[in-house]
C-alpha cells in the first residue's frame, strides 16, 4: 500500500508513520517528493485495517494498491467457473435463460409460465416464494406453498429452479426444493444471510445491490466461497441512479468488466432493471452482447393479473418472439443458445 | 390515482381500463384532454397494485397521489413523538446525542470511552457487538461478550445504551442487554428484520439506507410499526452519490423534510456520514440547525488503535470540545443540549 | 395536468386555484378523493409555468401529463428520421461507425488515424480542435490548424467529418471545415450553444450531459431544431453515477428508451463511456444490440503517445478487429456494417 | 505519482516504463511487492499526462499523489481570501446574504424585492436577466433592460447586485451594470466562459454543478484564477442524486470540506438545493452552522406570480423572519450577520 503523508509533515511524525508499519511487518520504502513524502509499505495487508493507519497523525491518505477479494478473482483462477445447476450449465459456451413469473400465485400460474418457458427454449424456472416488499400492505408470497409449486412445475417440465430467500428459515426451506438459491439486490450485504448461504449445498444467485459497487459485488461473492460454497453466479440487475425514466440504470460495463476481474458466470435481469417490457427485448440482446453468460427474464401468462412487476412481464407470446431474435445473435457473439 | 392513458387509445380500450377500475371498487371520473385521456380514480389503492393497472393495454403511466404511508406520517399523528430510551427522551426539546466507539473491542476500551462521553455530556452510550463489514476478513465483532460489557458500561455511568442488530440471533440476544436496538444502513430493507423489530420491547434506531429515498426510509419505519412497535428512531447517516470525497453525501435536506413528513424523530450521523474527523464538528452543527432531534457521534479512547472507522473517530478531547460548541447553537435553534 | 391539494385544504383555498386555471384558459375537472381534492386541468400548459400553480397556497404538487418536448417526438413525427453527413446517412438501416483520436494532434497522426479506419470500415472521422479539458493545464487542441487537418485527412480518404465546437467562435470556424458539428457533454446545457448550433447548415451530434435525464437530453435536442435545424443526432457516452470502476456508467437503457421516444438518430460512445480499452469491444456490441444506429470510438495510431484519452483509445489493429466482431452482430439484430 | 504494474509483468515492460519516466524527467523508486512491482515516480506531473502512462503496456492503474489544483489551494495560501463586491466584503468574519428574486421581471417587482432584502439584512441583490432554461419554450429574460432595472435598485438601496452570465455577449454587457458576475451550475465546465470571467474586472460567484466533484468545482476556480481573476467565490447549490423528493440534494460536507482545501469563500444556495419554500429556512441555518460564509436565497414579492422558481422563493415576510431567526446562529457558530 502507499501512504501519502501530509506536505510540511515533520520529520519525527513521519519517522512514527514509518516505525509503526515496521511494528506490524512492513517493509516500508521512503519516497521524498517535491513537496512531500509517500512510504511505500510492503506487507500482508490483512495484518492491520488501512483505516487505522489513516488516523495516525501527519497521513493523508492511504491508497491501496491490492485488490479486497481473492477467492473470486481472476488471478486466484483463471479459466471460467462452470456452475451446475440441477441439469444445468451455466458459465460455459451455452448461454442460458432463467424465466418465469415473478412470484409464484397460483398452481395454474406456475404451471402455465413453466409449459411457455420451456417451450420457447428457458432452461431454468424462476418465481418467488418469499417477496421483498418495500410496502408492509403488498403481497409477501405464498412460502412452502410457493416451494413445493415450483418443485412440481419443475418435474413436470425439467426445468431447473432458482428462487429467492430473505433470512434463515426461508433458506433452509427453500434448500429442499429448489436447484438454486437466490439472493436478491436488497440482500446483498445481508452478511449474515451470505454466510449461510456459504453453508448450503446449492449454487447461490447473486444480485447486485442498487447502489453496491463491483468491488463489493465480488466482495459479497467472496463472503459466500470463503464461508464454503464456491458455486456462486453473479447477476446484474440495474443499479440506482439520477435516471428515473427507467427502474434502474442497467450497468452492461459492470458485466464486462466484472468478467475480466472474476471467473465467475454473470447474468443479467434486464426485467427488474428497466421496469418496462419494452425495452426488455433490447436490454437481453445488448446483455447477452456485453460477454454475460445468460438472462433471468420475467414471464406472466397474464402479466396485467400479476401480483408484482406486471408492467415489466413479458407473456408468454413476447417471451417466445424474444427467445427467437436472440438466438443469431448468441451466434454472432461466438455462442450457443 | 390517474391513469395516463396513450395518446390516440382506442375508445374500447379506455372502457376496459375504466371497466376493471369499476370492478375493483374505484369510481372513477374521464378527463378529455387536448391529445389523451386521463382517468381520474377514487377509492382504496391497497385492494390493487398499481403495477397492475400500468400493465393493461393503453395505459401509459399511472401517477400516485397518496403517499404509500400511513402510521408514520404527520397526517396520521400531528405531534411530535418523543421516545423514550431508557432514562432518555429523544424527540422532545432537549437534543440527544449518542456516542462511543464503532466496535467493542475490549473493557477498558469501552469503559474508557463511556466515562469521557458522559462527562463532556452525552446521555446515550454507542457500541457494535455485531459488525456488518465488507470484508469477510475483517473483525466480525465480540458479538455477546460485547453487549455484556455495554451493560457493565451502562451500569457505571448511567448511560443509556444503543447496539446494531443484524439478524434474528442478534436482535434476541441484544434485548437483553441494551436499550435500543439499531437496524443499520445495509440492513434496512432487510424486511424480515424490520418485522422482527416490531415485534421486540425496546425503540429502534432506522438508519437510512446508502441509496435509499425518504419514502423507502419512511416505508420501513412503516414496517416496524406495521408489525407492532412504535417506538421507532429516524437515523440520517449520508447517502451515495457520484461525490467521494466525503465517504457519504449528508443528506441534511431529508432531515428537514422528514420532520415534515413524519412524526418520527429524527438524528443524524456525522461520522458515517462524511468518514473524516474534521468533518464531523461542522456537520453536527449543521445537523441540529437543520432540525434534527440529536446526533450519532463515533468516539474511540485512541483512534489510531480502533479496530474500525479509527479516521472518522473523535477521540475525548475533540469530543468535549464539540459538545462544547454545541451548547450555543442549540440555543441559537431553541432546543436545549 | 393534474393539481392535487394538500389534505384538509379549505374549500375557498380550492375555489381559488380553480379559478386561477380558469383565468388562465384551462377547463377543469375536480376530483374528490378519500382524503383530498385533485384538480384536472385540461389547456394549454404553455400559457403558464407549472412552478406557479405549485407556489399557490394549498397546493401540494402538480404532476404534468403531457411531454415537455415536441419536435423531437415520436408522437410528432412516427417514422425514423434519416440525417446526412457529408456522403453518410446516419439513421436508416445502415450502421454507422465514427472513429479517430480524441484529439487532432499533427498531420501525420491524423493521416494514419483516418487512413487505418477507414480501411477497417469506419465511414466518419472524428478528432477534435478545441478540447473542453478540466485542467486549465492541459493540452487545449490545435484550434483552426486542427480543423483544417480534418479535412485535409478527410479529402484524401473520402470519410465525412465530425469535431467538438465549445462556444460560438469556434463553431462559425468549424462548419467551414467539417460535415458535422458536435456538442460535448459538459455543454448539453449550454443553451446559448444549442441556440446557435440551431442557426447552421450542418447536423449536429448532441451528446447527452454526465448528468442530464433522457429528458433533458430531449428537450436540449428540442431547442436546436426550434432554433432552426432539425439534423441532429443523439449520442449517449456514459453518465456520472456511484459507480467509479468505469469511467462513467454507459446507459443503453435510455437508447432503447430514446429509440421509442424520438425520431432522432441515436449513437453510442464507449470510449469515453467506459474510459477502458477492454471494455470497448463489448459495449460496442452490446450499444449496436441495444438499438443504436451506430457508434462513436476512440482510435489512435499510437495510445500510449496521445494527448489524451490514451487508455481508452484502440490502435488500429484492435479496431480492425473489433469491426470485424460487430459485422455478424450488425446482421443478427438486421441492420448492416 | 504512484505507477501499479500488472501482476505478473514481464521484467522487460517495467524497464520500459521505467525508462518512459525517466525520459520525461521523473525519477523513479522501484517498490517491489508480494505479487506486482510498484513504482513511484517524482518529478513535474504536469509534463504529461497521467492517462498516458496508463495506455503503457504492463501498467494496471496509475495513482496520483499531488492535488491537480494550485492557485485554489490552502497549501498555495493559508490565509482565508476576502473578495470585495462593491461595497460588500465576502470571506471575513462577516457572514453575507444575498437575496432576491429568480428573474428581473419588471421595475416594479424588482424594486419591491430590493427594498424588502435590504430592510431584512441582506446586502447583495441577485437577479437574472439570462436565463438558462431547460425548455426552449420558457421565459428566457428580459437580458440588458434586466441588467438595467438591477443597477436602478441597487443605486436606490445601496445593495451591491449580482446576475449571471450564460456566454461572450452577456458576459461583456453585464460587467457595465453589476457588481459581480456569476456563472451558473450548468456552465461551470464551459471552460471557454470561465476563461472569459478570468479576464474581467468584477468578482465571480461560480456556482457548483449538478453532478460535479469538489475537485472538479476547485478546477474550474484554478481556470477563472489561471485567466487572471482572483476574485472567486463558490457557492454550493445540490448536487444530482437518486434522491428527487427534494429538487436537488444540498452537500454541506462539500462546504465544509471545500473551506479545508481552499482560501476562497464560499456560500450555499438553500432555494435551488431544495426547491421547497419550507426548506429554505432549515437549509439556510444549516449551512450557516456548517461553516459557509454566506448564503443566496430566492426573494419574490408575489411567489405565485414568479415567471420562475415560484414554489422555492420567499415572499418578504417569510425573508425576514428567516433574517431574524439566522442573527442568533451566526453568533453561536463566532460569526456576525
Amino acid at each position: 500500500m502507499v501512504v501519502v503523508m501530509k506536505v510540511n509533515t515533520a520529520k519525527e511524525q513521519i519517522d512514527k508513520v514509518n516505525e509503526w508499519l515496521h511494528d506490524r511487518g512492513f517493509q516500508t520504502h521512503m519516497i521524498t517528493g517535491v513537496k512531500r513524502i509517500v512510504i511505500g509499505a510492503v506487507g500482508d495487508k490483512h495484518s492491520v485495517a488501512m483505516s487505522n493507519i489513516e488516523a495516525l497523525p501527519g497521513v493523508e491518505k492511504v491508497m491501496r494498491v491490492m485488490k479486497p477479494y481473492k477467492l473470486v478473482s481472476r488471478e486466484y483462477k483463471e479459466e471460467n467457473s462452470v456452475v451446475q445447476v440441477g441439469p444445468v450449465k451455466i458459465g460455459g459456451q451455452g448461454l442460458v435463460v432463467v424465466a418465469g413469473p415473478c412470484a409464484v400465485e397460483s398452481k395454474d400460474q406456475l404451471v402455465t409460465a413453466a409449459r411457455a418457458v420451456c417451450k420457447s427454449g428457458a432452461t431454468v424456472l424462476r418465481g418467488g416464494a418469499y417477496k421483498p416488499r418495500t410496502s408492509p400492505y403488498s403481497f409477501q408470497g405464498l412460502e412452502e406453498e410457493g416451494l413445493r409449486l415450483l418443485a412440481e412445475a419443475a418435474e413436470e417440465t425439467g426445468l431447473a429452479t432458482v428462487t429467492e430467500v430473505i433470512d434463515e428459515e426461508s433458506l433452509s426451506m427453500a434448500v429442499n426444493y429448489v436447484d438454486m438459491i437466490q439472493i436478491g439486490a436488497r440482500n446483498m450485504q445481508n452478511f449474515r444471510l451470505l454466510q449461510l448461504a456459504g453453508k448450503v449445498n446449492k449454487p447461490v444467485l447473486l444480485k447486485r445491490g442498487l447502489s453496491a459497487t463491483v468491488e463489493e459485488w465480488l466482495m459479497a461473492a467472496e463472503y459466500i466461497i470463503a464461508s464454503g460454497n464456491e458455486n456462486v453466479i453473479l447477476c446484474e440487475r440495474g443499479i440506482r441512479t439520477f435516471e428515473n425514466s427507467t427502474r434502474n440504470t442497467l450497468d452492461l460495463s459492470a458485466v464486462a468488466l466484472a468478467k475480466t476481474l472474476t471467473h465467475l458466470p454473470v447474468i443479467v435481469d434486464p426485467s427488474h432493471a428497466t421496469g418496462k417490457r419494452e425495452l426488455v427485448g433490447p436490454m437481453s440482446r445488448a446483455a447477452l452482447a456485453s460477454g454475460a453468460d445468460g438472462l433471468i427474464v420475467e414471464v406472466h401468462p397474464d402479466p396485467q393479473m400479476a401480483l408484482c412487476d406486471g408492467p415489466q412481464s413479458l407473456d408468454p407470446v413476447a417471451f417466445d418472439s424474444l427467445m427467437a431474435g436472440l438466438r443469431p445473435l448468441a451466434s454472432a457473439v461466438g455462442r450457443v443458445l
